[in-house]
């Protein structure tokens, strides 16, 4: 089903009906709105608007839409801020972070938390139990424009309780954090301040344990919304739109808090969110890289337990990348049927129309400021046209292959990169793209969930195995490839006693010895039977026993295990990665077949689609020429097919 | 006539005479003095020190040298500073700039409004009608070292202030910055904050609006000096030394207030200030652009509406450039003789004498720190012997192509980029090179102004059309080329009802529908009869019915128009851009000829001038074998010809 | 002598036993202990824990170490922080510099002061008497992590009572300093205020100043603590350990209240700190450059008069440069060997243990954190049982070529560089690098002192000559090549009346007119009799009728001089200074014998060592074919040759 952003205090009321109807004529059926609409629903304190809100969602519901209704949280007020400056955040040089724009919150505020209580009731006492309220959105992009972390008093204050809460003394802080080191210990929590605005570098201990606590408070405050929302709007489905490859908070438990997961894509404007050459950036500059939005559709379909949206689909261009390119003709469409492969309920455009003032004016909508469909409009039509065409599509069905993906491995290579292009997102999304390549689906899996099911798994990198992870690796018979730096930390950020893995020395009997991170005009090249390559950005030096399937130019192994569990000493290129990944996986029965760069496939079902990113036809293989439900066997540029196994 | 700067107060007073004598025998007619004289002038509060001054100018006055005498509030000296800390600028992180250089001073600070007018009131006064003096520079090169814009207390007052008195109501200030968008409304004028310090980016329309008020406060500033001159100064000329390249604050009502517009020429030290490759760095390293000392000379030339000085002419190597080459041999005298064919009346050295000590000590002067003449000084000897060759020169006459030059594109380009190489200086000044490497001139016109004379008039962008302006282009039957984003705009920086290019569709009937930022390695080749090129940076895609002249690979029209109106749908790479010109300028039988990109060609009155800043000979075209009052028919590399129409 | 440095607060005390005697099967003999162990001697306020440190003590003794103790003062721990928050530095934006890593305390602190004394005091009075207690080292890195320069209320009154005592009256400070340009004149004392936080540039004569004054507190800072150890623990040395290329504080005068110089040698970490292209960092990432750490060797060497330790060796990887390779098996040694060659008296590794926790875990040691030998140590076991073998080394003898070393040329270069890239560290390097390549060892020399008993005297640059250094210069007939920038400021950073070279004009005959510096892809061709190559970055323009040796393309003068004094008039490319230094030093019957790039000699009395840092063998010459104590006359890649003079 398709849905569609909408703000109906930015248009003439008289727009209002005729925009409903013209909603229905793309074929959409959700409507969000309100997010930011705070400073007209209340434009004083305690003096509340309700009747153009009122006439607003009756007119949408009027129309046959539905509402999928916001708590107005990510923009406060001005008067709110006036009378409440304690609300505001602070960044890491003691600066106030101002009114002006969104978010000027922090997480631990108490007075932000009970002004957020209070509208949250308003808002869903009012709306709860509307018939064409649907669902509900909590707040907006928690943590968008660096927002998790704040460093004010009441930040610190709240800090301090959660480590007194984790630790209960001083003692067992300064042992977990190793604080005898540099002098630094604490004689009691109120010692205590936040990382940063030291000398040098401060204890990566406490670091990691500011980010938790941080990731904390977000998960704390999203659960008060749901919890608000629930107890006023029953049988509606909550959700909250989390941001494309962004880990600042972790995912995983604020996802278990959540009905439906559903994130913000947006494949053009993320492009630099990921490490790419300049030819690659200029190769996906109009289309985005084949795995961009896939890898954030899996991830946010785990997070959703299954159930998840594209809240805010990419219409047109952006305004906020460093630059904004036109899509190419037909890829609003593509980024809409590939969320659909894979296993999206919804895709909601952002938004109805572009809006001519203000900080987003150059963000396209699927109208134009003239009110007349965008290029973009005109595809998403199309788009609903052919769903109401093909009719409700099967249920999403497990992939062969799982990815183990961690959000304290992302803040642990952060805050200790070691070699300053060791990036966590990097490494997961290029293991991500060599699978997909093979022509193969994958799920996101959280680390310590069952690995059940899947005939491979992967794990990029994995700093902490905690227990449950560990037990997850030992239970399946599935096959695993290991990255570097998996097991390389303690559950303090210290370095285990045996050394890494640590603890994953149970399954895969090696010690990793040393380490080097490497610049970027430095490689060092891997061989192994049938496996050609090298190494880049990080390389181990290991002790084991354990068989040796490709080795360095110096006699070290590279890539060493035994029947199902591999471990792989250092960060490899495109070539050797491909090369492992299509040994492994095929070696375990999948059928592993390279796909050119520009396609991908992707099953919903019984159904296959196929999606071509690039400038030439694909011609899809014989065996799948069953029936077409979308397209044909020649899948040209720009283009979609899709196919129903026989 | 030459000038120079000279600072009596950094040598000793046996020096003067010397030094006034030498000067006549350089050939120099003004001396501008005392613009950071304050310390000498009042060394403690109240008490004043004229003694020297009157001295110095004597000595000046007595060896028949004219006075340029300065208002000296570029630097308030150390007492005034601790008394008045309230006078210091404030920068957008809340952080107080303060003493040790130049320009530490708020143009909103009350106090130092009232210790400027006090100041100038004391220096008119004593020096308004010395014989000597012929006249005045208000301080110096405002909103050097990015002091337009404050964030303080009292600039904050004083921008409500402006609100006020622009909008009248709090509700339409919302309404014209569209404050709706993420609740940024205020419900009073007091609400309202300076808009920098949010989470994000802030409303575009309130920073348009924050440069214009800082841009009014600059020409208040400068008015009070310039009332307090004339009141006690009758008969003298006021200027101001303004700077190349600078767009912090709107030049064009500050000419409005000066007899006479000065500028600034540090050929080689400006380079920097337009995007150039490394190799066009290189190239002109030592000799700088052949546009780009002459760009500011046309638009000073129209800024002072005919009367324009150089104050200061870069006499050798400068301090302040990341690097700071030595000019080539015959430089200092080319960019002399540049300046005054371009127009200008007076071209004064800066400075006479290189100073040992403090900040500027490594800029070169007329002479070394020793008193012998450098090797600028010399090369300024002979332009003064030139010149009294010469005689007289004729008046600067109308140039046939005009190009229309806006300091609020300037800044709204900046605001909202929407790509990050979006610069209007570039862009500017590559349409500039473009017509004067056809071997035209140009006058720059602003906005609204009358257009009538020309033949050409190219619009390199113009974000928002005036009434004013768009009435001129009506009234105009030269033939126009309008550049991407004209009329992207509203007054209040919203994209236009009506789509871009806005009012101006009642010109060109057309709409701009979609719009691209390419990253520097993306280019969209460009065809058209006699046409061939590329876009890049910027691309758009229009709606009109308007003939095509060139079009896109895609098909879509990339330069349409009728007769003599033509709108260019992207920033266009030199080959294009130079074709464009070339067949428009020609269409209405302007002499086009391509030069050699190191020849430029330039008229005043009579006379024909050609300036070679390149490394091999260039030859006159034979018609114009006239009478060569300088140089000869073979212009030799950092040579100058100048010749007399038959 | 090897040593290390060990943190028995890091371990569980029943390793301490084990540690000790398996220190000793390394081969070391010196044990630097306690310089962070601040919160573990103090726990709180007045309450002192000496029994483990006693024990500690004890145990190192009981196996036959001996021990360098430490003051604790690089790391004050949090409780004195909270009671005394004004020993934080001030950075220049007026932030305070906070608790959580190191360093945080300005020298200029009167509290500071007080707890400073008080620590070593004590700890002085308890351990300067014990057997084991061999030697001191005050404090730890002074000026890590940039903390020389404070800008806080103190630091700022310590500048005033220091600029008081050196100028006297404000009218001689305003004097020297130039502050008539732009009024900055002040009328008393009290009106300094530290030279940043200005809307520009500071005066660069306030800057100089205020960097002496920082270097002279750093001064009298360890002198404080020296003097209170040298009083509680007689007949012990005291040394310090300063750091590679660290030129924030003049190490000379330091280097005289020390009995010893130390430095803390990263080969591999450091190499950033000289400007080197991405083929060198490549080429040498895992070997360091061959002239990297014996520049250092050399300047210790000569800070400690002769007496000189490396006080921590990088043992593996580290973890603070922006990529942390593995060093080339082989290195370890080499550098351990090369260290001593450089008449070393101690190589002391850092670290005996990695430690699994804080900020340095990714750090290497010479053991694992599973307590056994890493890479590392095993090298360095090699290196204990050569030196066993080998038994004392003969004393350092003077080498034949002395190269002058200035700290205020660093300073006023950076201050003032007036060309990006022109960095005094890389131009000494590259200086000292092209004597080295010739097969020649370098002494370096406090500008001033004698200089006899050289044959030759290199000088890359010396900015202010003064006094003493010009009588030096005079009294020596070694041949003296002096470089750019020579001269060219007078002691209060203003230029010489006379023009640059300023008082050394008296020994060469020459003026400096024009100066030019040149960006990255400039360069300006030079030839001589069997002179060829380039200068980059920076030439000057010469006025003089010395004899021409080598000559710009445009005929101006490059290299002159008479028979014994050169001047170089620009910054050389490597051939161009190679082969200047081969005709000058060959000139005074010096063997310059140009070496492979990654070959280098090095003698200590009558021994010679050679060390290959390449990829290939490398052939002693024959005559030095004599009685091998290491290696033999094929030196194979990392590796160590050392052959007795016949």
């Amino acid at each position: 089903m398709l849905g569609v952003c909408y703000y109906p205090e930015h248009w003439p009321e008289e727009w209002w009906a005729d925009d409903a109807r013209r909603m229905r004529e793309v074929g959409i059926t959700f409507v969000r709105i309100a997010e930011f609409a705070w400073s007209r629903i209340e434009p004083e304190p305690g003096r509340f608007d309700w009747a153009w809100l009122d006439r607003a969602i009756d007119t949408l519901g009027a129309a046959g839409l539905k509402v999928v209704m916001c708590t107005p949280t990510a923009t406060p007020p001005k008067w709110l801020v006036d009378r409440h400056p304690d609300i505001l955040p602070v960044n890491e040089y003691g600066g106030t972070r101002g009114f002006g724009s969104r978010r000027h919150t922090s997480f631990s505020s108490s007075t932000w938390l009970r002004e957020s209580a209070r509208i949250t009731e308003e808002v869903a006492r009012r709306y709860g139990a509307h018939d064409a309220v649907a669902g509900w959105q909590t707040d907006n992009e928690f943590g968008c424009h660096d927002t998790v972390l704040s460093y004010g008093r009441e930040d610190v204050a709240a800090f301090r309780t959660w480590l007194r809460h984790r630790y209960q003394t001083p003692e067992a802080l300064n042992q977990a954090w190793g604080n005898v080191f540099w002098s630094m210990e604490v004689n009691g929590f109120d010692e205590i301040i936040a990382p940063v605005g030291a000398v040098t570098e401060t204890n990566p201990a406490a670091r990691l344990d500011y980010w938790r606590f941080a990731s904390d408070q977000v998960a704390a405050y999203n659960r008060m919304q749901v919890e608000v929302i629930r107890k006023h709007s029953p049988g509606r489905f909550v959700t909250h739109n989390f941001m494309g490859f962004f880990q600042e908070f972790d995912h995983w438990p604020l996802g278990e808090d959540l009905d439906i997961a559903s994130w913000d894509s947006y494949p053009l404007g993320t492009l630099e969110k990921i490490a790419c050459d300049d030819d690659e950036r200029a190769r996906w500059a109009r289309t985005s890289h084949p795995d961009l939005a896939p890898f954030n559709h899996d991830l946010y379909r785990a997070v959703g337990r299954g159930r998840w949206w594209v809240m805010e689909q990419q219409p047109g261009p952006v305004n906020w990348a460093a630059w904004n390119p036109v899509p190419k003709p037909g890829m609003v469409r593509l980024w809409s049927w590939e969320a659909l492969a894979h296993g999206a309920e919804v895709v909601s455009y952002f938004r109805w129309r572009q809006c001519p003032f203000a900080q987003e004016q150059m963000h396209a909508g699927l109208n134009r400021p003239d009110r007349k469909l965008s290029p973009g409009g005109l595809e998403a039509t199309q788009v609903g046209q052919e769903l109401a065409k093909l009719g409700a599509l099967p249920a999403s069905t497990r992939a062969p292959v799982a990815l183990v993906f961690d959000y304290e491995t992302s803040w642990i290579t952060r805050i200790q990169p070691q070699g300053r292009d060791f990036r966590y997102t990097d490494l997961a999304f290029r293991w991500y793209e060599a699978i997909r390549r093979l022509g193969l689906d994958v799920d996101m899996v959280r680390p310590g969930a069952s690995l059940a099911g899947y005939k491979a798994v992967v794990v990029p990198s994995l700093a902490h195995v905690s227990d449950a992870a560990l037990q997850a690796f030992a239970a399946t018979d599935a096959i695993i490839l290991f990255g570097p730096r998996t097991g390389s930390k303690t559950r303090d950020l210290s370095i285990p006693d045996e050394l890494p893995p640590g603890a994953l020395q149970e399954l895969l009997p090696l010690k990793v010895i040393q380490v080097a991170s490497l610049r970027p005009n430095l490689t060092e090249p891997v061989e192994g039977p049938g496996l050609s390559g090298s190494i880049r950005r990080w390389r181990e030096w290991l002790e084991t026993d354990l068989p040796v399937q490709a080795s360095f130019a110096d006699g070290a192994p590279a890539l060493v295990g035994d029947g199902n569990r591999f471990y792989l000493a250092g960060w490899p290129d495109p070539a050797l990665l491909r090369g492992i990944m299509a040994d492994l996986l095929g070696s375990v029965g999948l059928p592993v077949a390279e796909l050119p760069e520009a396609v991908r496939l992707r099953r919903r079902g019984n159904l296959t689609f196929a999606f071509n990113y690039g400038e030439i036809d694909w011609a899809a293989p014989e065996k799948d020429a069953g029936r077409y439900l979308l397209g044909g066997p020649l899948v040209p540029p720009q283009g979609v097919a899709c196919w129903r196994a026989e």
